[in-house]
C-alpha cells in the first residue's frame, strides 16, 4: 500500500488498516513498528506520513558533502566539538602515533535538507593539520579542506556495524534510544599511504543506507 | 576492562562493577546493555561473560562459506525453505523476468562455528538454475554450486541497511526483536551482465560486521 502513496501522504489509521486488511490490530502495529525502523514512514505531528526514500550513498573516497550533493540532498553540519584529545589506543593505532599523543578531534551532526541524519566524530593528527584551526569553518566539508591543504585521498578502509544510540547520541541525532543506527569507521591514507583520518559516524537507520559495488 | 579479560571469562556483576568504577548502578546497567548489543559480552546461563570478537567479512564477491572458513570459522546452513515462488516486483526487477514469473527461493540459516549468525533468502531464475533440484545440497555452498554448472560471478551490487528483527527471524536467529541486525541485498551477475542471484541477508548485528576497501 505503501508503494502507492506519495511521500507526505497521511497513513491510515490502525484500526482502518485492520479493517482494510482484515488482520488483528496487534498485527497492524507490529507491521507499523517495522515501517517506522525501515523509515517507510515518520510520525509527524500526532499522525503518521510516508517518509522520502532512504538516502542510499556509495560506499566511496568520496566525502559525506560530495555524496549527498550527488543525491540531490543539501548537506550540513552542526558543530558539537573542536578540541584537541589525547589518542586513545585505536586511534594511535590508525594515526601511526603513540597512544596518549595530543590529535584533532571534531564532532559534528550531519543534516541532509537539514534532517539530522548521522553523527561523525574525526580524528587527525596534529602535526599534519594543526593548520585548519586557522581557516578551517567546521560547518563546511572537511575533505574540501584537507584537500586543499595538498593532501589526496589514497584509499581507505570502511568497517560497517549496527548498534543501538547512546542516551547522548540519540539526543543529537533527534531519534530515540531503540532505533538502530550504522556505525562506519573509517581509516583514510594518502597516496603513500600515510594515515589522514580516523572517523567514527554514526547514521540513521532510519534515513540512509550504504551501497558497494562489487567485482573481481 | 574488557579488554583485559579473556573470551568465556565471566563479567563481575554490577554491583561490583559499581563499586569498583564509582558509578551509579544505573550507568552500570547500560554500559551493559551497551556492551551487550555490540556483542562485546554475552549471557550464559544465569551470568554474563565476555563473547569471542566480531566476526569482520570482506565485502567481496566471495561466498559467505570462503569468507567464514578465510576467517578461521566453520561455515554451516540449516535449510527454511526450498521452493519456486512467483518473482515480487523487486526479485523480477533485479533478475531480469517479468513480476509473477516462478523462481527458485531458498532460505537458510547461516552458521558460524554452529552458531546462527545469519540469514539468508537467495532468488535464483529458474530457466538458468533448475538444475541445482537434482544435486544440489542446500546445507553446502550454493555459491560452489553455481560455479560448478559453468556460471561464474562477474559483479554484483550490495545495499547495506540495518533493522530490527520480526519475530520470525528473531525465532531463527534465536535473538530478540531489540537486537539491531544488518540486512544486505545483493544482486550478482556473470561476466555478461546475465543476472544471477537477488538475495536478502540479514546478519545478527552483535556477531557480525563487514568491512569495505576503498580506492581511487
Amino acid at each position: 500500500m505503501i508503494g502507492e502513496l506519495a511521500e507526505g501522504d497521511p497513513v491510515p489509521s490502525e484500526r482502518e488498516l485492520a479493517l482494510r486488511f482484515e488482520v488483528a490490530r496487534e498485527t497492524v502495529r507490529q507491521a507499523l513498528r517495522d515501517l517506522l525502523v525501515e523509515g517507510r514512514i515518520r510520525r509527524q505531528g500526532r499522525g503518521t506520513v510516508v517518509s522520502r526514500p532512504k538516502m542510499v550513498q556509495p560506499l566511496s573516497l568520496r566525502s559525506y558533502t560530495e555524496g549527498a550533493l550527488s543525491l540531490g540532498r543539501v548537506p550540513g553540519r552542526v558543530l558539537v566539538a573542536w578540541e584537541d584529545v589525547p589518542a586513545d589506543a585505536d586511534t594511535a593505532r590508525d594515526l601511526g602515533l603513540t597512544a596518549g599523543t595530543p590529535v584533532m578531534h571534531l564532532e559534528r551532526v550531519l543534516l541532509a535538507d537539514g534532517e539530522r541524519i548521522g553523527l561523525e566524530s574525526t580524528f587527525l593528527p596534529l602535526a599534519r593539520f594543526a593548520g585548519l584551526r586557522d581557516d578551517y569553518d567546521p560547518t563546511t566539508s572537511l575533505y574540501a579542506a584537507v584537500r586543499a591543504s595538498g593532501v589526496e585521498f589514497g584509499a581507505a578502509t570502511e568497517r560497517i556495524e549496527t548498534v543501538l544510540a547512546s542516551p547522548r547520541e540519540a539526543a543529537l541525532l533527534e531519534c530515540t534510544t531503540a532505533l538502530p543506527l550504522l556505525l562506519l569507521h573509517r581509516r583514510s591514507v594518502d597516496d603513500d599511504g600515510e594515515p589522514i583520518e580516523r572517523v567514527r559516524a554514526l547514521y540513521r537507520g532510519d534515513r540512509i543506507a550504504f551501497e558497494a559495488r562489487l567485482s573481481k
